[in-house]
C-alpha cells in the first residue's frame, strides 16, 4: 500500500504538490474532493464543512447553524463532532480502496496503520505572500499584512485542529518523514525529485 | 555543478547518510578529511582544529593552545580566525575541484555561489540516543542524562558556529531545501530515495 499524505504551510504550494505529485505517480489526490463528500453522505452544507473540517471543534461552534435544515441546540453542537468523525471514516475508506495522495486533514495521523509517507510543504513568507496574491480569489483584495494574518490564522487553525488527533506537532519537522521547501521555486520543478524520491521510498524502481 | 551539503543533529546519522548518498552518486564526500586537510596545510594539531572548527570563534578562546609549537598572545588569539578562514577556503577549493557531498561544516552557506542541494537530517531524540549508545567510541560510558546534554552541547556548537556565516538559523527547516527525518530507520534504507531526489534535482535521469 503506497499512501502518501502532505500537510503543508498556508501559501507554500503544497496543494499543487500533492495534486501533481499523485499525477506522477498515477494515483488519486484527495484534498476538496473529502470536503465535498463529507458534505453531501453527511447533508451538511459545503461551505460549513469547509470550514470546520480544518479547524478545533471549539473553533468551529461559534459559526452559525451549518446544516441545510432546522436544528435543535443539542445536535448542534454535536455536528463539528460528527464531521471529524466522518471526515476521519472516509480518509480510512479511500485509502483502504488503494494508493492515493491525500493533501491535508491530518490524513497522516489518521492512517498511521496504513505507514503512510508524511511529507511536509513549506516556504518562507516571501514566497507564501507572493504565491497568495497571485492566486486571491477574484475580488478579494487584502493588504500585506491582512494576507499575513490570514496566513498565520490558517496555519494555526491547523495546527489546533491536529491537535485533536495527536500530539506530536503540526509544522514540527519532527512529524513528518520529509519536509520540502519551495520556496522561490516553481512547483511543478521540484515534482520529478519528489516523485522519484516516493517511488524510491516505496521500493519501485525508479 | 552539483554540490550536495548536508547538515545534521548529532546523533541523526547525517554523517553516514553523507557517505552513502556521495557513493550512491558516484562522488566525492568530505567530512573529516577537510579538518585534516586544514590542519595539514596549517601546521596546526588536528584535535584542535576539529574542536574549533564547528564552534563559534568565542567557545574556541578558553581553549589551551593547539600550535604544535609555541606562539606569541596574539597569534594565539589570530588562530580560531584562521582556521575558520582556512576551512572556508578549503571548502571553496573542493567545490571548485568537482561534484562532492560535503557534510557540516556551514558548506551550505560557503558555497551558496554554487547553488548546492542543502540537506538537513534529523531524528527524534529516543533514536540519536540509541544511535549515540550504539557507536560510542571505546572507553565512554556516559550515562543517559550525560549523553543528552552532549547531543544538546554539540547542536548548540554548531548553531552557534553556523552564526558566524549566516542569518538563516542552523537546524531550522526554512534554512534548507530538504530535511530528511531518519527516526527508527536504518540509514541505507533511506539512501535509494534520496539519491533518486538528488539525481533529479540537478536533471540527472535516475
Amino acid at each position: 500500500m503506497k499512501i502518501v499524505t502532505i500537510s503543508r504551510e498556508f501559501g507554500s504550494g503544497g496543494r499543487e504538490v500533492g495534486k501533481r505529485l499523485a499525477a506522477a505517480l498515477g494515483v488519486p489526490c484527495y484534498d476538496n474532493e473529502i470536503i465535498e463528500m463529507i458534505a453531501k453522505e453527511n447533508g451538511f452544507d459545503e461551505n460549513y464543512v469547509a470550514n470546520v473540517s480544518e479547524k478545533s471543534i471549539e473553533a468551529a461552534y461559534p459559526l452559525t447553524i451549518g446544516n441545510r435544515f432546522a436544528m435543535p441546540p443539542l445536535t448542534l453542537i454535536d455536528q463539528p463532532i460528527r464531521v471529524v468523525s466522518a471526515q476521519r471514516q472516509i480518509i480510512e475508506n479511500l485509502a483502504a480502496k488503494g494508493d492515493c495522495v491525500i493533501v491535508g486533514r491530518c490524513a497522516d495521523v489518521i492512517l498511521r496503520d496504513y505507514h503512510p509517507l508524511n511529507i511536509f510543504v513549506y516556504a518562507d513568507k516571501e514566497s507564501k505572500l507572493k504565491r497568495c496574491q497571485e492566486r486571491a480569489p477574484a475580488g478579494e483584495n487584502l493588504t500585506r499584512s491582512e494576507l499575513e494574518r490570514k496566513m498565520k490564522q490558517i496555519d494555526k487553525n491547523r495546527a489546533k485542529h491536529r491537535a485533536m488527533y495527536a500530539d506530536s506537532k503540526w509544522g514540527s519537522k519532527e512529524t513528518y518523514h520529509l519536509c520540502l521547501n519551495t520556496s522561490g521555486k516553481e512547483i511543478k520543478t521540484l515534482i520529478p525529485a519528489l516523485a522519484a524520491f516516493a517511488r524510491s521510498w516505496f521500493g519501485d524502481e525508479a
